[in-house]
């Protein structure tokens, strides 16, 4: 057996993927909030899941999605191994900042560090993956990706994988989550699988530009570019105060921003931290005029994604 | 009158837009081919084009690309101004290099300066591309910006337009131009108004890498985004030999490369001089195979744009 004895705490981010104009293929991870996780071996082979919050989620390792991302690296490694790990989850399942990504990525990270990181973070990401399958019956890495990373990703491809790394200047998260419920099935089943060329090509623009903007920190191009004509249009109908929170949030002074992941929260985008808090501020406004509960957070990019503690 | 005596000269060149994954969005100039004007005031108002070359184009301003792009320029200036331009073209028209873009591009920045850099880049941007309007029907920049810019540029949007300049690391572009005729309007006439999301995601995947590749000098990445799952299957079909010439110019060692603009040349990415030859070699073969007639050229990144001479 590998078992040395020992354990490893993580804490792994939520993540804000598509960033508007680049469905499944961009994503960052953000500070705040985060799950904690803690891993160990265990003398028999296989999978222990314990739940140390209030979700209720499953604990058979192939239902859950952090348990389905550890099967796949055991797998792998094709070892009599048995892990036991436990969860505290902070970032709420179905809020559409990369709930089940962060149980995922976390697990396999954790259980890379007890194996001396004998796997490549692609092949982290691979694994994690099978925790999407779980979640939303799709292999997607656009949250699995940043959060194993940590801050921007871009998915050039999914088969064969191909993660690049975008640096970003300092840029601030609001991030708000209206308390409905939004399925990533539901999200995916509502758009159209074809959209007409002209659409197609005013996304690439901006995908571009996007991409331009962060590697040139040049934060009125990431302003600009932060524009979804294909997605947004549809899915934002879901969610209540969409268009006002927008709007305001853009007069307060932030870049941009729109729906994170499949929704129901929203991010936005500012180059200071003031600026940030008076978006935050909207935020509240605006939803406690609808009558709505809602969290908010302000934080800034996550640069390293998963992170070991003691 | 403005009259002060004198004229300009300048070298205005080539282009290839699209560069595989962005169509219409993308476009670099190059160094070799490149058409020569030469730009002076005339005593009465009006435009005067003289051809010195041996293609027998219109020479009714509003007729002729560099034509329209002057007089657009002059309805904005509004003064009785005139001009005689002389017109040189090295660029084969209809050959996919950008042979309009050259005319309405190196006209406009030519009377400009006459006009003491009255107007900005972009002002001359939107001249010119009323020159693709004559030449194409359709305004579009992705050829006219790199033509004036230089270098690679993304069109973000185009109306407002939004030219975005990318750095790029040095690079070697082998172009064969094989002596059919497709019109630009016919190629654009094949291509179907919509298109499946799951292509279009790969295709955004796609310039997000080429975007990032050239700023970060990734000759790997430039070459794994060089890949359209969308306009090339279709537009190719109109170029002879296209997929034998891909194929064997990557196995000679080119990063990658496709359509040059609606066709038909064809161009490749090289990291040195001697891999752009070693392409330049297999396109001569296999044209000489197909017994086709063809041009190539073995050049670089054209960095300034038009460019003026004594």
């Amino acid at each position: 057996m590998m078992g040395s004895g020992g354990s490893v705490s993580v804490r792994s981010p939520a993540t804000v993927a598509n960033m508007v104009c680049g469905f499944d293929v961009l994503g960052f991870a953000v500070n705040d909030p985060y799950d904690e996780m803690h891993i160990r071996f265990t003398d028999e082979a296989g999978i222990i899941i314990i739940n140390e919050d209030e979700y209720n989620l499953p604990t058979e390792p192939e239902l859950n999605v952090a348990g389905a991302a550890l099967l796949a690296m055991l797998e792998e490694l094709n070892e009599p191994i048995g892990f036991e790990l436990r969860i505290c989850k902070h970032i709420k399942p179905g809020s559409g900042v990369g709930s089940s990504a962060a149980s995922a990525a976390g697990a396999v990270v954790a259980a890379n560090r007890l194996l001396n990181d004998r796997f490549t973070k692609e092949d982290l990401v691979r694994f994690a993956m099978n925790g999407e399958k779980v979640a939303s019956g799709v292999k997607h890495a656009d949250n699995i990706a940043p959060c194993i990373y940590g801050g921007v990703t871009l998915i050039r491809s999914i088969f064969p994988l191909d993660i690049i790394e975008l640096t970003a200047p300092p840029l601030y998260v609001t991030i708000v989550h209206p308390q409905i419920e939004v399925r990533t099935a539901d999200a995916r089943g509502i758009l159209k699988q074809q959209v007409l060329l002209k659409d197609a090509i005013r996304q690439w623009g901006n995908i571009g530009g996007l991409v331009a903007g962060l590697l040139k920190s040049d934060y009125e191009l990431i302003g600009r570019s932060l524009e979804d004509v294909l997605i947004e249009p549809v899915r934002s109908i879901l969610i209540p105060g969409f268009d006002m929170i927008k709007q305001q949030s853009k007069e307060a002074g932030a870049l941009g921003g729109g729906i994170s992941g499949s929704g129901p929260s929203i991010f936005m985008l500012s180059k200071d931290e003031s600026t940030a808090k008076l978006v935050e501020k909207e935020m509240h406004h605006i939803y406690e005029q609808l009558g709505l509960e809602h969290h908010t957070y302000v934080t800034t990019i996550n640069q390293t994604g998963v992170k070991f503690i003691k």
